[in-house]
């Protein structure tokens, strides 16, 4: 079969090579949180005029990292968003694909987790949030699992628990679901659900 | 000529390289099958707010893969997408390529199938499938041609029978295209009317 | 002075690598005629639903191929568009950029091309075309001057004279737009308008 | 942690490695001013059609510059955009930032640089200015710093004193922003606002 070995634009990641240390943590998450621009996005932003001469803000996400929090949600695992930004286009991201938590327009993003944690009842420790930028940190420094994306700024890569092989709005968010949904122990039932294992492997 | 060699984004497909296995299969097709988000598109997703405050969701398509789908159009051969998600661009997109089947807003796609393949009455061995993600799998072990675009996720690489060297919304779906019309013995008729044979090479 | 040598997604052309068999045939190019999708964009199309429910295409242009058009139009060469797809924004792109020859809407272009060589009274040594597919060839094998950019199919970089070392959309047409400045003598009146010569080099 | 060395499209800039004359130059550094179209965006233009049938131009900003430039202000440094095109994306992107010079539509960009220059009081060694092609280098020609962005012309970089690592709509604007910061020793209060210093490194 060519063409097997050529990914194209696709980093194949390698889950057996994630250390021990990501693994006893992922163990723990019941809650991955995450930044918007940069995380579910490449970072680009574009903007429209409305139809009262507001600007329309809007941006593109990724059907890999869509199908990932399907898996999450059915799993269990809640997810949300805290995002510095304002704009429909998260939100309708965020609604479409049953997020929990949408939290947008706040710089400052310890005031928002604090409410999350509050709500939800649990620890730092059952928490992991994705970032890319120095707003992140302060989060990072709480969380049980801190991932960075690839595309992240070196400073915030360097406070990481994790940073993931592929970039932002490309299939980050997907890497850290995975890793998360392998480490409790759902990813067998979800390969069997999709055929992918006891299905007589074609050839 | 220099630049010759340099194909930038583009990943130039070596159809003698294809092993007679795939010609073989390639051989019997007379429907290709798709699904769209990460297939005909690069996977990104964008959303607007229309004029009732509903989200308009859009995405890119690729002119290789319209010019390619055309093609097929003209050989004979059907096409058609299955997709999870419902949105108007793909309506549009497939209307204006005039595909055959477009089923679209189920994340569980053998209903679709048997469906149409009731409407063709063509057997399991005559369709193709290109896919990348978990969802096409179980289509993956029906068809008679399996392909996994390049940014298709690992697991799904592994049950498909080819994996494209391009990426989806850059050409996948033109590579799957073309292997079918070699195979099918329609290339040269159109190779000759586009005069790319039988007509002097220029030099 | 780091990262010089860096140049990101664009790759620089060395204009003195470029073929005397080519620079004789840009000498005497005065109108540069091109298709549209994949060579003055990347070949991506998006769809939104228009008021009237109609769809809209659009589709992305680039800022350096923008000037190079600016540039051969103050030095007198003509450009214009054939292309298989009709589009407002192709249409608005022309405009704006002041292309001469817009023609949209037909898959086989040569009746377009030979309305065209009517109206300027032009031979066909006179002419280039830029293209990436197949469409394309029937014009290859009449003009001057045959361009395939670097993402063509691989028959259509065969028929060329020259392939472009940048993408379509990407500054493929600011590269072949170059060339033929360059051959006619109209570059070094540029290079000062600009400041680019008999400037104190800063240091 | 694996991973960490991989940086996807990011290309992670070493301060380290950024020549004295660039740092000396950057120190005296009060304004940066920007060409907008392959410098806060990768120079792509998209066009739809407006309620009165005028075209309305849009592109993608990067939320990484936008951090960036936000740094900035807070550090009392101004920031500006010259552009030969004007555009409601361009006018909405500066108005959210808080930038102070929005120069629009003119490609002769000196009469808008000697405007600001009278309005901010500052002379020509206080200046920054960030550009991508020959519109750019008269404006090179007089400023203090004057850096290109990786995906400038050929020609362009020549006439700069600092090329980015970075391209266009990519992090190129962060890039610069952040020599000037460090520069001029507003980095560290940052780094400990964002709790990258002074906090305990997480392990």
């Amino acid at each position: 079969m060519w063409g097997e070995k050529m990914t194209g634009n696709n980093f194949d990641v390698n889950y057996e090579m994630v250390s021990g240390d990501i693994i006893k943590r992922a163990e723990k998450i019941a809650l991955i949180l995450m930044d918007v621009d940069g995380v579910l996005t490449d970072g680009t932003l574009f903007y429209l005029p409305g139809p009262n001469g507001d600007a329309i803000e809007f941006k593109g996400f990724n059907s890999h990292d869509g199908l990932g929090l399907h898996f999450c949600h059915a799993a269990g695992i809640k997810t949300g968003v805290i995002s510095g930004r304002d704009s429909f286009a998260t939100t309708e991201r965020a609604r479409m694909l049953k997020m929990t938590y949408v939290y947008q327009g706040h710089l400052k993003k310890i005031p928002s987790y604090e409410e999350i944690l509050q709500d939800c009842q649990l620890p730092n420790e059952a928490v992991a949030f994705i970032g890319d930028d120095f707003t992140d940190v302060p989060l990072f420094n709480r969380v049980g699992l801190a991932c960075a994306v690839a595309n992240a700024r070196p400073e915030v890569k360097q406070q990481a628990h994790y940073v993931t092989a592929q970039t932002g709005g490309n299939g980050a968010v997907r890497e850290v679901v995975e890793i998360v949904l392998k480490a409790r122990g759902f990813w067998p039932p979800i390969l069997k659900q999709y055929e992918l294992i006891e299905s007589a492997k074609i050839s």
